[in-house]
């Protein structure tokens, strides 16, 4: 998984039936993790803008309750302390 | 997912069986997205040449319709505020 | 998927029974495609060298006939007018 | 599977439900292993801070015990000598 | 897949079971291949130092005999002439 930052949110209203429902965030990557710039992430944990996350890539993203929807990037944690995680940024 | 702008189309009538009928688009990635550069994705939802769209990378393309197609990338919305991702390209 | 050249063949005698008549191809990436350099992908559809190619990575590269050959690229189509995608070279 | 030292561990206290109890440990890339950077992966072995590790990425963290878990990348085994590794730091 | 030489060999006693028996080798990818750098194999076809390869990535490396192992690359196949490939390392 990467550490992240949310950044924003997308809005797409012509989309799959089975990515209805689902809240688009846009994540900037910790400049240092294995993924750097951006990616879009569907959110599993009630995360918001300024939150710092875990996001899971690839199928580790449809594990569980979107286990159909079209998605290759999910919030799945949110981290406690940010002071933790700084030096990955 | 990534965010993209569609820039073109691609023929190819020597294919697998499992990809007639797919709408192959280029789509050149926003520049400070996870994957940069361009990418053909198989359109799902009736994009265009100049749309900002969502693909999804992976399995993720071949959740739902297309699940016995040969593809590894495709167009899975369109975002409605281009102004939304403007500083993403 | 990428657009790729068709740039040499590959030979390997020793290799896992599951790859048994395979052809492997080694395709030149396209400059601006999302994975640059080169790859070593599996010939689907009767490409030769010189062929411009779409090219399906990771688990696509097995649906249908190569459902239990350990592979992870596959050149899935070939493009009919390389004037099409010049400018990704 | 690359290897990394482990620098770090990671608190989120709201996360999925799939992934209570997980260990989520950073992992700082060997610099020339094929993902350089960080990630983020949980630990299957016992691991701790100043280990080197084998880190298994995508699908093939979650074999096994962790088939349920949202996670792309998992520490599934401990380097024994860490001499036979350093030139890939 | 990609081409790579094997440089090396790695031990790890305390591991999953799933991967107890598996010989990891230590592969320098070919420079200009997709993934540059080093990568660490599960060996399936009896390879050793020297020999040249083929790498299958993802979830190909564990199609067929290592289904259940948690590995994301493996040698799949020795190159018969290394002169075919030496423009590429």
């Amino acid at each position: 998984m990467i550490i992240g930052k949310v950044i924003g949110t997308l809005v797409s209203t012509r989309k799959l039936n089975n990515l209805v429902g689902s809240k688009f965030l846009v994540i900037e990557s910790a400049s240092n993790m294995g993924t750097d710039k951006r990616i879009v992430a569907v959110d599993q944990v009630g995360a918001g803008i300024g939150d710092f996350v875990l996001v899971a890539l690839g199928s580790a993203a449809r594990i569980g309750a979107l286990k159909e929807a079209s998605i290759d990037a999910a919030v799945v944690g949110i981290i406690d302390d940010e002071n933790d995680i700084l030096d990955t940024f």
